[in-house]
């Protein structure tokens, strides 16, 4: 079910950049490089939240020949690179799937064609406009999606929300990372806008709406949807400290050496012993660590028990999930491709 | 007509902003500095892509006790407020409307409070997002604004392919300013996008949509549309170096600051004697001119004829603007807008 729903989203996604591609670089052949740019950036990607709106909009009774939901659910996949490119300037991040960020591309565009200004401005103007670009297309891709007049109405009250709780959710991170202080609840809050809400509660009633499922589906996904997407959250805090870089793509410890404060963060720094935190502190976000430097943090990241309480997490929130969808209302189809999804969220290694 | 409308305009965005307002800080009380700072952008302004959209919508028949054309209306200007928030960040202008720009304004007062970071990054990251903000606003105000179902199929179209000029605009002229050349022409061209279309061929295009108007009242719009906006641009880009700052908002000479490379300056250029050229370009752009040198580069630019070049534009621009309205097609109330509109985009001081 899920490889078959990722192929027709994959399908959909392409005809949505070759039209709008086109309709971009008629205005001018200068634009073939941003227009470019954005195409490549789309084509890796796990196509979570487009995979989460069709489970939901299954669930609730929807067919999967449906052509449309497929062309609608890649509305999530534009804005989700949106916040990806604009996430990647504000945290400094010079890396994005193994490759250079958008900004740190145009960057060195620049600077290998010797441009007038300074490269580093350029490759952020330009990184800026092209998720702003990401963010009309994700609009635009909706409005082409071929949906009903019904469909729209029910769907975009959901879509307006769901943005809104995005830019709240890495307002709320971004600030927390600027303060001295991030307790597991503030963290936790974060996961529940960025992750739970945005990433799987609001796909699903995305989904939902456009199935044109009443108002008693969308309670049954919020149950599901926020606890996996804190269980979702943490997996990915754990992989930003221990992952694999040639797994995730991203540098070993980058979450370390940008001094992001996670709950795994939150716990360990409210459980080492005073000389341990103060050790901690030391290195924890200084950009030139060694992997001796980082190895020190990771121990003593699991020697405050935080990896233990963050699995455990993980595992409590992943059953909770995994019986909300237990609800009969929801199909069989669309319980057992939601079950997949929560595998997938919470057991990975990228 | 155009201070009613103006008033109109104002209601149905103070309305707008409290319920968005309300709606953000719901999801936490930390996010008041976000809306707050969004919504009091908002105050200024001069409302000219809503004034084009109800003169759009009037010329094509539309009634003004209409409620729906204002709250719509409303959606340009968020639109707007989004690409100054990000331009400024692309151009990095300290001001805007004499005030600090928004990444300025979060730099500062991060600074104050002693955050964690960097100032100037959080500063950029925080307008970043607030302009994100305003671009998911601006679709959110356009669908809880009351239109028929009817009325948003024929509205989106137009909405989206705006939105994808606007940052096709930005790009060219940011791109522009990256090279080391820039023809008369390139200029037109960055202003046909940014201006004739963005500011005033769309927003026309988008009130006739929601009028009801069939697709032939499109071209008489495009033929008013195109040219006024050249001259709308050609007016800024003079403000922009011989401006009176305390009117303008900006600093003296802000373009020649900056190094903006306009249609006046392309033209200047190619007309100065190659000793005032030299003279020219080792002073322009420079980022600590003394008012003797920004006086230096206006008298360098006058003598090269280049004022009387962009002003006698302005003048066959707004001709034949001002003709393209007198087809029968257009209601008289709407051409008296029009032309209302056609005086205050190119005959103005700030």
């Amino acid at each position: 079910m899920l490889s078959g729903s990722r192929l027709a989203i994959d399908r959909a996604l392409e005809n949505f950049l070759a039209a709008a591609y086109n309709e971009l670089t008629t205005i001018d052949s200068q634009l073939t490089s941003i227009g470019g740019a954005l195409s490549e950036f789309l084509i890796g990607g796990k196509r979570l939240r487009p995979l989460f709106a069709i489970a939901g909009f299954l669930g609730a009774g929807g067919s999967p020949d449906d052509e449309g939901i497929y062309k609608a659910a890649v509305s999530l996949e534009l804005l989700q690179a949106c916040a990806l490119i604009h996430d990647d300037m504000m945290d400094g991040s010079d890396t994005r799937r193994g490759a250079p960020s958008m900004h740190r591309r145009f960057e060195r565009s620049h600077r290998e064609r010797h441009g007038v200004g300074d490269s580093e401005s350029f490759g952020h103007a330009t990184a800026l406009l092209i998720g702003d670009l990401a963010l009309v297309w994700s609009t635009q891709a909706l409005n082409l999606s071929g949906l009903s007049l019904t469909q729209l109405q029910a769907v975009n009250p959901i879509f307006d929300i769901m943005r809104v709780e995005l830019m709240a959710g890495q307002y709320l991170d971004m600030h927390g990372g600027s303060r001295n202080e991030m307790t597991i609840d503030d963290a936790l809050k974060i996961a529940t806008y960025k992750s739970g809400k945005y990433t799987i509660e609001r796909p699903l009633h995305f989904g939902a709406a456009l199935s044109g499922a009443g108002e008693d589906f969308l309670p049954i996904y919020t149950e599901y949807g926020i606890p996996l997407g804190i269980a979702f959250q943490m997996r990915d805090d754990l992989l930003g400290v221990f992952g694999d870089s040639s797994v995730t793509g991203k540098p070993a410890g980058d979450d370390l050496i940008e001094g992001k404060r996670t709950a795994l963060i939150a716990y360990a720094q409210q459980n080492l012993a005073t000389n341990e935190l103060n050790e901690f502190v030391k290195l924890f976000g200084q950009k030139s660590l060694t992997l001796d430097e980082i190895n020190a943090l990771r121990e003593l990241i699991q020697r405050s028990g935080a990896v233990d309480f963050i699995e455990k997490l993980i595992e409590e929130k992943t059953i909770l999930a995994l019986s909300a969808i237990k609800d009969p209302k929801i199909s069989r189809s669309g319980r057992e491709f939601l079950s997949e999804l929560a595998i997938k969220a919470t057991q990975r290694s990228a």
